[in-house]
C-alpha cells in the first residue's frame, strides 16, 4: 500500500474520532479505540485531566462526557500526519464550539485545543491507541 | 531482546529527558530527540503552549526554555512504558518543582503535569518523537 493511501485513511480514522464524538455515538467511538492486545495501554488525556488507562477507563470516559454533551463541534486545524511502519502519529488544532447538558439555552463555549493522537493498523485499520488533549494557554505562534 | 530489558532502557531514555532538562544541557537534550529520517516528525507541545514541529524548532524551544529556568526538578510518577516493536508510548505523571530566572530568592513554584512520550528505536537506542506535557486541572482520580 502507497504511504499517500496509508496516510489518507490515517486522517480519516482521526476525522472519524471527532465524527463520533460530534455524534455522541458510544458504538463508533468504541469502535475508534484499539482493542484485543492493545487494550490495556489504551491511554487518554482529556484536555485539564490526569491521565486515564485501559480502554474500559477511558470508555467510561466518554460515556460520561458525550451524556453531559448537548452540543459540540470541531474543526480541525494544522493537521499532521505521520506514518511509521504500523504504528502512526497524528497531530492536530480542535477548533471547538461547545454547549454543557443543562446549560442555558443558546449559550456556547469556543476554544482551541492541540492533540496527539497515536494510531496503531490492526487488520488493516487504524485504531486509536492514545489521544492527549491540552488547552492552548499560550500560542506561541502570536507570539 | 527480551522484553523486559526493552522497557527497561526505554524508561531510562524517558528518564534521560528529563535529566537533560534538570542539567539545562542543551547537548544531553539534543541526543535525546530523535534526527535524521525522524527530524521532520518531531513533535512537542509544552504544558498550555501550541505544538512545535520539526526538531529545530523543537530544540529552539529547549533552548529557550533551559535558559529561563534557574532550577527544576522532576519526580515522575505512575510512568507506564508500552513497547510496540519499534515503537514505544511512555506516560508519566511529572511532578516538577521549578524556579525560573530573575525570580525571587527562593521562590519556588510546584505543579503537576501529565505527559506523552512518544519513542523510536534508532539503531537499538530509543530516540524522543513527540512529547506532549499538560497541566493537570482536573485530576478525576480524586473526585
Amino acid at each position: 500500500m502507497s504511504r499517500a493511501v496509508d496516510r489518507d485513511q490515517l486522517v480519516e480514522a482521526n476525522a472519524e474520532f471527532y465524527a463520533a464524538f460530534e455524534a455522541g455515538d458510544l458504538d463508533r467511538m468504541s469502535a475508534v479505540w484499539a482493542d484485543g492486545p492493545y487494550a490495556s495501554g489504551v491511554t487518554c488525556v482529556h484536555p485539564g485531566w490526569t491521565r486515564l488507562r485501559g480502554r474500559d477507563e477511558v470508555l467510561r470516559s466518554w460515556a460520561l462526557i458525550m451524556a453531559n454533551t448537548e452540543y459540540i463541534q470541531f474543526v480541525l486545524t494544522d493537521v499532521e500526519a505521520d506514518v511509521y511502519g504500523e504504528q502512526a502519529v497524528v497531530t492536530c488544532k480542535e477548533n471547538v464550539l461547545t454547549a454543557e447538558q443543562g446549560g442555558e439555552s443558546g449559550i456556547l463555549a469556543a476554544g482551541s485545543i492541540v492533540a496527539t493522537n497515536v494510531f496503531v493498523r490492526v487488520g488493516g485499520n487504524w485504531r486509536l491507541l492514545v489521544h492527549h488533549g491540552s488547552p492552548i494557554l499560550n500560542d506561541a505562534e502570536e507570539q
